[in-house]
């Protein structure tokens, strides 16, 4: 049994989820009750376990066909972040690098591994941390876009982790979070985490970060990734390639924070990463609530890409990597 | 009595309120009843007209002083848009104008006045939209931002107007409409008074706009203004420089559409245009629904200042003005 947060109940109320299956877990990615790049990774890794306990038999055969689909129907709930598809990959390849071993060997090996992967997310977000706020300086207001926090991680969170070290390094720094429409994580679940933790923060809608980035309020900007491509060019939640040309214009440093297990040096560059068009009712709808009228044509790309040369860094668990990234990136897990 | 469109109800419901006072009128402004550059001036005018009716007696020193002071009540309404001053001072010159008449001569003078300058809000509407198509061509997508239409104005509108201009002209046009946050006037308004008159549209939240502009889809901008000043800068809602900057980076045409009654030479550059700071309740809540945590801290200024820099043209219905801005709107006020 998986538990889950519900993201979609926040800040209302913290209300947990149960997942019996991987079916279950896959809805609950599909649905966004658990979302964030990291967090879906590490949910689908605990979908590969429960969806492992589905199956009885002792052939392992059959159980490799078995998890082999399992896979393949978490692998489809999101397009964008690869976290997702870099978690279910590795447990494929503790399930073959044991296929000699007894099935019920191997469903342990996969919920230890599961685990593993838990720990290490929440410990790599630390060590984010801890580069990060090398970058920050006393003062800083740091505009963030969308929830790349704890709820978006394990626990911690990737651009909220450099945030936090700051706060916990004594630095005296407050955050703007952009509301982000259409699924409003940074009202609901960023501007509440922060709370939490008292550390300063000022809820904006998504069209005012210009107007304070230009005059002078913001300092600088820290989003999380949901892929990064060979060249550094981001995907991220759908409003953050607009952030980045508005820090470029008013020369405020443009951060992204993310784990290795975030890049895809298979993608030469951000045109070939998927963009998730999602339900339209996102847009009509806040709170189950009509805003617009009936029958309008709707657009709702839930992602968008950042070109590289409008990041002044990336902050991994390995260092903060500078351009060129091309080269850099490929450097950063050469020296892994 | 003044008849206003409850703007606030739409478009879910399309229901009249009645203006019995002056009072009433300031009200129905400062809640955003009636909105819109144009729309709130010619409100306000005859916010005037009911102010002088309920004077009743015939000096005209008291009627004067009484006139003065609705008039600074209507004008505490709202800062930012300039029509809102100049058709309170049209209106208290014609009083002046007249004052060696009989008090009910200039209530009946206030209020043919007000009459023609709703008159005239609709004809130079059209005017405007004349100028402006010729800048738009076959098959353009034209992104807008808030609601600079029919509703913004007493008819057929602004940016809005130019629009519908091109689509009578015969031209394969669509738009792109911002929702608008906080308030949602592109969700609520643009996107309603679009369909209505059976243009393309289709809705988008604020942060999606540079992903359009970035994928080739929007091919134009074309935005209102609540006040422009000397050099050209202009004062519209919240967003509008965030749109203007990334329309400029991927070289996309920037239009704003205005009367000249939005112009206020009297200040050098925009950032002398006050800007509204308005509710927080407007950004903590979507329909009466509260999306974000209690006690969360809240910015919500309702305007921004695009410098001139990023505009292409500004379309005036006595032509379109091109940069430099400065001598040009000058010229285009001296040759009227």
């Amino acid at each position: 049994m998986l538990y889950l947060i519900d993201q979609t109940a926040l800040p209302q109320k913290k209300k947990y989820i149960q997942c019996r299956t991987h079916g279950d877990v896959a809805h609950a990615i599909k649905n966004m009750t658990v979302r964030g790049a990291p967090a879906i990774g590490v949910a689908a890794a605990y979908g590969l376990v429960l969806g492992a306990a589905e199956y009885t038999g002792n052939d392992i055969e059959n159980f490799i066909n078995h998890i082999d689909t399992v896979a393949e129907m978490l692998k489809e709930t999101r397009p964008t972040a690869v976290n997702l598809f870099w978690a279910i990959q590795r447990m494929l390849d503790v399930v073959r690098d044991n296929r000699g071993k007894p099935v019920s060997d191997i469903k342990d090996i996969m919920l230890n591994e599961a685990n593993t992967m838990a720990q290490e997310d929440a410990e790599v977000n630390r060590r984010i941390g801890r580069w990060g706020q090398e970058l920050l300086k006393d003062g800083d207001v740091i505009l963030t876009h969308c929830n790349a926090g704890a709820l978006a991680t394990v626990d911690y969170g990737t651009a909220l982790g450099v945030i936090r070290a700051a706060h916990e390094a004594g630095k005296n720094i407050s955050v703007f979070a952009d509301e982000t429409r259409p699924y409003l994580q940074g009202a609901r679940l960023t501007v509440w985490e922060l709370m939490e933790d008292g550390i300063p923060v000022t809820l904006i809608t998504d069209n005012m970060a210009g107007y304070f980035m230009k005059n002078g309020t913001i300092t600088a900007v820290i989003v999380g990734a949901d892929r990064i491509a060979a060249n550094g060019d981001v995907a991220n939640k759908i409003g953050t390639y607009s952030i980045a040309v508005l820090a470029k214009e008013n020369n405020i440093p443009f951060y992204v924070a993310a784990p290795i297990s975030t890049l895809d040096l298979s993608l030469e560059s951000g045109q070939y990463i998927p963009i998730e068009e999602r339900d339209e009712q996102e847009v009509t709808h806040i709170g189950g609530i009509r805003i617009a009228p009936y029958g309008v044509k709707v657009a709702n790309p839930a992602f968008d890409i950042t070109p590289h040369t409008y990041i002044t860094s990336i902050i991994t668990e390995l260092g903060v990597v500078y351009p060129p990234y091309s080269e850099n990136l490929k450097n950063l897990i050469k020296n892994k």
